[in-house]
């Protein structure tokens, strides 16, 4: 693949860790919330096999961190989602579609609940600030919205736990899958959740100051070394595999959170008020017509930058591929796709074109087993 | 510079004329609007050279455009800008500051007022799509709020104007600056505006249809041969010199217009509504502390990364330095900085640190001469 020289400045920036993961040999990169993100060090599949088998370290900064306090926070954060936090807790994590007036989605973070009027929500790559500004300003509500300087550090990987406890101490070991606590580091606490854009288990330091950033980053690659940990990043092959979703790739503005699977996140019969309420009452009502699935592709190589149509055996168009990448678990090509209702069954055949050729492949469930 | 692999997906958009832009070269791009934008062909400074003598083609498909239409698209643009938009006129093109409740800036696009109750906003690098939805969901206002799929092209530089008339006919030389049309190309409709992102004069073509873009692409090319046209991007040393500012750069939502110097676009006497208002005529009435300025460095090389401190003689902070790049014109550092109040004048000295070494430098006021 062509390489290029990518601009960093105020507009695109660095993270804290940026040098590190240059000295470490850093190979492609991508933009996300206008920040650099690592795309894979020397082999996205060595990387892979990697991840699923010891434990890597990730630069996360960019999941930028919306903070959102004072008396009417609570209403906010709740009118942007319609998953139900009215019994939100404290120390707890919660993944939400935040949805648009017409109930289509804007993005899909993880809400943290800091303080009883105390939210920070780390987002997908979209302008979440500016979507909470538009309701808080039209509304005259009484609160503070701004984006943090927290520069997140991920340890994922079945091994995270075994480098976390050295570095944290035994303590960390009681933390809950999407609960989060403080930790001490050198006499410095650390916020850290029990979560991750993996499905491999692991942890999410948020890092509040870049000098202690970058003493941590450095200690965890030391006492890393003997659970044979290496600087890592967000793995497509494994996130695609596991289902974790991609805002701006597998989903945006144009599809509901129904299309996207999330029922579950939906709750229409709680007396909650959120923007979207109606709109999803409709669609609810009406029924979906489509829904992301997976498919697997009899190919080797892809290089997906749009939608790529996907037919039956008439030529009818079932569906449309959304991302993808050649799978060395399942030698063949890995995606996730969104597939008229009527075609989303396992068995489901279909052919398309890639590199020039037409190739055949079958829908299949999510998570991909 | 070291060069790095660049994703594209869904999420990082190509262009319709990426393919056509890497054929000619291109060498380093960045991400803007969630899609790529070339920085440079083969030489930053010799394409400076060339924008100020000759013409180029430029791929600015990332100023996305975000439509707004329906009954209550006037009264939705006017609240997100301070600037005066009570007397806009259908043809016409508006540069104006978009700012929040707290006044601060937003993004700072090129407005187009398509028809009476449409408008068109080519923005820079923020999702305001998401605060006018935000502001729309919340007024539930009658407007109708999306991304088109407009994939804007550039023909800038001196020259420009002989290429267009080649392409669309003489008719084009009656087109006046900021206002726009419809021109025909291969018996398709083009609207067209004189503007664009240089001080060099030139029109930007809004491409509706990827095909009739490419055959555009193609014949300007081919017909601007005679008149030295090269493929070119929006160029960073030339927009310093020329104060063309660049949001997420030069400033951002930290930031108001006044302290922008864009206080001609801030209309605080009309009784127009718009949802900063009380937040800048408070600005206004204590006045500000800090403004952008120029500034011009004795040194040979820069990588901006983030702000950078300028002090006096003193060692007291003047300011910060936001953008930078050296000027072969000027032969050092042009730069784009936030500076102390009492320290804005032409003569102001200050030294900072560049490559581990103390430089000197000097304060100027924008555009540069």
């Amino acid at each position: 693949m062509k390489k290029f020289e990518i601009s960093k400045n105020r507009r695109v920036k660095i993270t804290p860790y940026t040098s590190r993961l240059e000295s470490y040999g850093v190979g492609g990169y991508t933009v996300y919330n206008h920040m650099l993100l690592p795309t894979h060090f020397k082999s996205l599949e060595d990387e892979y096999f990697h991840l699923k088998k010891d434990v890597q370290l990730w630069d996360v900064s960019v999941q930028k961190q919306i903070e959102v306090s004072g008396s009417d926070s609570n209403k906010l954060v709740q009118l942007m989602t319609c998953r139900d936090l009215s019994g939100a807790k404290v120390l707890k994590c919660y993944y939400v579609p935040l949805i648009d007036g017409n109930g289509n989605m804007i993005n899909d973070p993880l809400i943290l609940k800091v303080e009883d009027t105390k939210w920070r929500i780390c987002i997908a790559d979209s302008d979440v600030l500016l979507y909470a500004k538009g309701i808080a300003d039209s509304m005259n509500l009484n609160v503070q919205i701004h984006e943090t300087e927290i520069s997140t550090l991920a340890v994922q990987g079945p091994k995270s736990l075994d480098v976390m406890k050295k570095v944290f101490g035994d303590d960390i070991s009681r933390l809950k899958f999407f609960n989060f606590n403080y930790f001490k580091f050198e006499g410095i606490d650390f916020m850290i959740s029990k979560s991750g854009f993996s499905k491999q288990g692991g942890y999410e330091i948020y890092v509040e100051n870049s000098n202690s950033g970058l003493k941590l980053y450095d200690y965890i690659i030391k006492v890393g070394n003997k659970f044979n940990l290496k600087p890592g990043c967000p793995n497509v092959i494994e996130r695609i595999e596991g289902a974790l979703l991609s805002y701006g790739n597998d989903m945006d503005n144009n599809d509901n959170p129904f299309e996207c699977g999330l029922d579950k996140y939906v709750n229409l019969e709680s007396n909650i008020e959120f923007l979207g309420k109606k709109a999803l009452q409709k669609v609810k009502l009406e029924g979906i017509k489509r829904k992301l699935m997976g498919v697997k592709i009899n190919e080797k190589n892809i290089n997906l930058t749009s939608e790529l149509k996907l037919v039956d055996e008439n030529k009818e168009t079932i569906g449309y591929l959304r991302s993808a990448v050649y799978s060395p678990r399942f030698k063949m090509i890995v995606g996730i796709a969104m597939i008229n209702l009527e075609y989303c069954k396992d068995s489901q055949n279909f052919k398309t074109n890639i590199n020039n050729k037409e190739v055949s492949g079958s829908v299949c469930s999510l998570p991909m087993n």
